[in-house]
């Protein structure tokens, strides 16, 4: 049976005016691997209403994974998170001037959520199919952190059955061309996260392998 | 009354035939600073046994705080970490050949555990010494999160009272005379866990402040 | 009339089987754009041998414009290179075994060449593509940097009418998944050099342009 | 017979309130080690009047090597230049307004002067003592080429027996508290110049070896 996933990505924040997290998205809504059908959610770079918007997304769709999306300026690969932490930390403000400063996301929450996604099979079959990826010990502290505690906060409650996660990607080059920072072509970072879409669909177990991971 | 801080440092490990962080503990044995005093231990870099030379040096000791330091080479900053995971995946063996990959550290313990250092207004009195810091939000998942894991977990369970928390530190030159890495004199090193050390000992919250972490 | 630009591109070397400079100029052979011609050259990663190669290609194509491009590992951006020095300096042996320390590349030449490409104007409408870009100070001392002071010094000699120069270019993505080094599409890499080609055919003069360069 | 080394050091620049190439060459004024006496000149970050005020300097102490040196922010290692290039092209202004876009600094000079210093002695010293050191290839296009160039023009025609070159200092750490550049400490440093003073005086010819050269 067809397996739906549910993409989510944000609109730009700080001084960025494109997102490559929601480029990428836009590309893949309605696609179809296979028997991976994706769906996908334009997310506001906004602490909370994150959260509601891709909660609503997800009693909407009733997706069988959630792939939450973001973007990490300065990184060179496609990193799948490993853990979320429960602390808001904003050294800029989000797009409706919030700016916590070390406060929990879900008070009396747990300190930190794993990914349920496949992280290290993820990160394998990017790598086969030649896109630089690695397993991220750390979202950050911002929205992208905020919005997959947040989002495993909801599953662990509502939905358990639903596997669930965060992928930061690195600039677009038409991001980088005044600041030298690495950046990873648009093509690339869509068939990596289609490849992410299909892993996540279909592996039932992650695999345990050493390396693959930022130092 | 005089506070103890017991300042821990590791062995070296890998490729590496000094470890900073011994070496700055070497320095700081038996040193006191106004109310402070300061007892240290050395650790050897390996899964487990680093937590058992590390608790047994707590009841020794009974210190008012545990301060854990490693070497976090590539780092330009002292950066006290904010969350230890439990999870341990090393890319490369411990100093008595075990890797392991993915696995739990302590098995049933809680996703992760907070710092019990005030982290943020140790970065900010570093800072204000000219000492280059930031507050970290991953240490890792080789001996050095393992061993922040195994102190929280320990003093979580047995001595609740005791502060707690673990600080990386850069390569010192003579690290990086071949390979271009960034480096922190020794002295300089010494002096900020001094400065650490006597925040620690001293400041009864943390502040909240905005920035003064690695993205 | 119409212009003919010669692009070459390097063979891999040391640890690598692709180099992107090759894979690039492949796709550029036999294309036109506008009044542009492109020609291309394969040339071995050896000392002396490549500057014999690139020379006979000259002779054979009796091109308006020469660029040499070659790979740079660890750079994020597009390059057109400044200035060629007259030293070879190797870290690593070419695919001949050849590895000169700290020799001349034409005895009695000149310290150093400029490009006599517009390494500005090219700069400025890469960036105007959306593609990253910057002016670099230095090719290096390996094959790199000794072709293009080869080619300097046979244009100067031989055909001082043909505007020459060096164009340096990040891996591509296939060549990063295990290393964490930046990347950039061999798409952009390939519309990069085509822009480059056509601003060097067509502007009669370099611009003055602040900022642009690699610190 | 003594050896006399003048060094000289800019003030700040841009928006730095120390230059750490000031800052060491105060602390060794005077120094005498073993034969080699030490003198020292601060100069202004101007375009035409740094080379005007070292020449002056030369003539009054007529030193048997001058060595100036400045600050490369970013960098990790103390850099002796190999070569500096007849270009201005100024990013930010000088600390008199002036701008240089594109300018030669000697009109009819040559493209470039290789130091006469023997670079990669000093950097097999500066190894040898446990100091971070690299040859670097490209000493900029700002006020520190323009002073390195300007220098090697005039000992080649007024003083071809003094020895000249340029090296290039990393930040200090104070420079660094908000910024995670890296770093190296004032001590090392001024340790590193000692050290590379001494091998200048003493050592007749460089040595060839292979690498010591930042890529």
């Amino acid at each position: 049976m067809a397996k739906k996933v549910l993409i989510t990505g944000f609109d730009p924040f700080g001084k960025d005016i494109v997102n490559p997290a929601l480029e990428a998205v836009k590309k893949l809504e309605g696609k179809k691997f296979d028997d991976v059908e994706i769906v996908t959610q334009e997310v506001p770079t906004v602490f909370h209403t994150s959260i509601k918007v891709v909660t609503e997304a997800i009693e909407k769709h009733q997706p069988d994974v959630v792939i939450c999306v973001g973007q990490a300026g300065g990184r060179t690969q496609i990193t799948p998170e490993r853990v979320a932490i429960n602390v808001d930390d904003a050294r800029i403000p989000d797009n409706q001037q919030n700016q916590p400063i070390d406060e929990a996301i879900v008070e009396d929450g747990p300190v930190a959520y794993w990914s349920t996604l496949p992280v290290k099979s993820m990160v394998h079959h990017l790598k086969e199919a030649g896109i630089p990826a690695a397993v991220s010990n750390s979202a950050g502290t911002f929205v992208c952190n905020h919005l997959f505690y947040g989002l495993m906060n909801y599953l662990e409650k509502n939905a358990p059955h639903i596997r669930g996660g965060f992928i930061h990607i690195p600039f677009i080059p038409e991001q980088t061309v005044d600041n030298n920072a690495p950046s990873l072509g648009l093509d690339t970072i869509v068939k990596g996260l289609e490849v992410a879409a299909v892993v996540a669909a279909n592996e039932k177990e992650d695999i345990r392998e050493v390396g693959g991971t930022i130092s």
